[in-house]
């Protein structure tokens, strides 16, 4: 690993503990939920930090905190490094804040080091991408890449009955030493670190993931009615049973989705029937179904299998199916180019990487939209994430650092000294 | 239909009428729970109907109401007809009370013709046949075929919080003209008229059921555990999908039991899924089983294979099953000869019948284990009950009771004058 591209790993790693201590929970996690007081305490702590270091620090009207560490030509479209601060209610430590505190330290390593640059780097922290307090997640970064706050805005209420628009307006108020500037601006490329949250990495010993793309997510309500009646006295030729129906269909659907196509994910965490006595045939057996494909089309056509299939099902069983879709967000693929850079920038560093697939929504899907992004995932012990034993090595944290670091220099360097480099015109739409 | 076999078939009809006031709902069913204040006024006037007519009455430390027409043997074995008066809370008019009027029905045409028997007959109104406000059902019968009031009686504790025990002895108190007798006698013979509750009957437009057996009912609780993941993140080769384990179980249960033995019954009435997101592969998937079958043996092969259809699914997701009984009936098949009275019987009384299999229980399955019985039962419509809208046609009402008095006629032709013919010793185990 060669010098010139070398965090500082230890700042790193007491960076991390710094940010763990707001919101720690007993379980050694972190409960810092979106728009908290908790939160704008860690957006606080990040503004002294960069102030201190001379870096400007912005916020929009959508609560994105920004830290700019100035290029030299301003007008150039920023090179935008970040994550997120947020966490779930019993959440971990390094989801979000590794990656917000990896690009921070990126910044620091940059000003360590001297270096100067083309066009100015920043480091953002998204606001609300875990969508638990206030839904949905990703708040920030789609508004960011909308241009504009959704009218939805206005009235959505938290879990514990605050007003968005509100928590919104106070979350703003509390940093008055962060200059606003408008929703939404040019970015020359975006890069993200994070926790891969599942446990292919780790298994395999891998320090670096390059994130291919992102899949897309359909949500389904399925609703499957026939006949209540008694599970003794009805004659086999009286029975509509909405359970045989898709129980049928669901074993249809999970022997052949993810065996045809390891690209699809088919998942049924909820299920209802009613009216739900042990001795009676359900009139309703309810289910949600999770849908996720890499692929629009594929993820389309994913879509309409199952309803086909459950159709089938219900007909086959005197049976009636309805389908509501309760959410539906396109897949992303990230850039090629990026996905070079990311390649180039492991092989400088060192660092032994892998292609993957995420499964999981990040900001990056939505600033993809507007500006050429990628992800890099760093492993997490057993997968596991969303939860207050959620861990991440020293090395894996400084590996996410050090990658991070040399994909900047990588991307600055292919950009060229007039700012205008490979990757002009390779936004995804 | 010979004169001799037909009842009166207007005093029944004005019976059923008079017994529905006690407990009327707004909907036109009936709520007389047992050993309510309610089921105590039909149980009085059911007593003071009888002893009005000259019947003498008593009843047992188990609540049931005997109404004896004597015979010209006082010593012989009472021939007992009859069914119960408490109902569901949102229960219909017919569903015990028919059986027990169309007893009470007989007993006074026999009085009204003058017809001497060897015999007794006795009209039996058991207790608590529906085990809703207490729980389990058939408490009145159960305990008379035991001989003993089981010692969890002590216990039992009503959904409205009062004491089983309690309530049974101010039952007891508030029929001090009705004579106590000791739990458990020798009886000649048992017969019950019932309502279907199931379609078929109705569909195929015959008037009587002969019923040949009660399905024998194992409930099981089953639980599925595999590991909660993200529905995106889990890599295939990581998910353990207690959902798609018992998905994929049941579609095979469903697909083979019934279709290959019709007089299998499997069910599945309650499921649920733990966590529960729709985003999360559940850690635990569990649901009830209700299996049923007329015979033993298969039955219990039936819930074996249950096990291993489950196990195997199981084990190839990655699971772990764990099964739990939470009831166990034994079927009951009613003697060949009473079936054969019965179809006789039908015939004398011109009554089209057709033979049918009982998937519920009914006091006769728990009479049958100590004395020959067998069950008649009449078409409601559209299969209701257990709801305040079922319903039976007149005609059928009065083709029960015309149906119940040609069966006594017979039974008491087959025993002959000395009290004992062909059907004893066919008591089954």
């Amino acid at each position: 690993m060669s010098t010139s591209h070398t965090i500082n790993g230890n700042r790193l790693l007491l960076r991390l503990e710094e940010f763990a201590r707001i919101g720690a929970t007993a379980k050694g996690g972190v409960n810092r939920q979106a728009l908290t007081e908790l939160d704008r305490r860690a957006r606080r702590l990040l503004t002294e930090l960069a102030r201190a270091r001379g870096f400007s620090v912005f916020q929009d009207p959508a609560a994105n905190l920004f830290v700019r560490r100035e290029g030299r030509d301003a007008d150039l479209p920023p090179l935008l490094i970040g994550s997120h601060l947020d966490s779930q209610p019993t959440g971990g430590r390094f989801d979000g804040a590794l990656g917000t505190l990896a690009a921070y330290e990126v910044l620091e390593s940059l000003e360590d080091k001297g270096i100067e640059t083309e066009c100015p780097v920043e480091v953002v922290a998204w606001m609300n991408e875990e969508g638990c307090r206030f839904a949905p997640g990703c708040m920030g970064s789609s508004a960011f890449a909308a241009g504009a706050i959704p009218q939805s805005w206005a009235t959505i209420i938290s879990t514990d009955g605050s007003s968005l628009k509100e928590e919104l307006a106070a979350t703003l108020e509390a940093l008055p030493e962060a200059a606003m500037r408008p929703l939404g601006f040019p970015v020359a490329a975006y890069l993200e670190v994070h926790i891969e949250q599942g446990p292919s990495l780790e298994k395999e010993g891998i320090p670096i993931g390059i994130v291919t793309g992102i899949q897309g997510t359909r949500w389904l309500e399925v609703k499957v009615t026939g006949q209540a009646a008694h599970a003794g006295t009805t004659g086999l030729e009286y029975r509509r049973d909405p359970m045989r129906a898709l129980s049928e269909a669901l074993a249809e659907l999970f022997g052949t989705v993810m065996p045809q196509d390891e690209r699809a994910r088919f998942t049924v965490g909820q299920m209802t029937l009613s009216p739900g006595a042990v001795n009676a045939i359900p009139e309703i057996a309810c289910c949600t179904v999770d849908a996720r494909h890499v692929e629009t089309g594929l993820l389309d056509s994913l879509v309409k299998r199952i309803g086909e299939v459950l159709k089938r099902h219900a007909e086959t069983n005197g049976c009636t199916v309805e389908l509501r879709e309760t959410f539906n967000m396109a897949p992303a693929t990230f850039p090629s180019g990026m996905l070079d850079v990311l390649s180039s920038a492991a092989e400088t560093a060192g660092l032994q990487s892998k292609k993957i697939l995420s499964g999981a929504f990040h900001d990056a899907l939505f600033v993809n939209r507007v500006a050429p992004s990628a992800m890099i995932f760093v492993p997490c012990r057993d997968g596991l994430s969303h939860n207050e034993a959620e861990f991440v090595e020293p090395d894996w944290s400084i590996a996410g650092g050090s990658m991070l670091f040399s994909a900047v220099m990588e991307l600055l360097a292919r950009r060229g000294s007039a700012g205008s480099g490979a990757l002009e015109g390779e936004t995804p739409k």
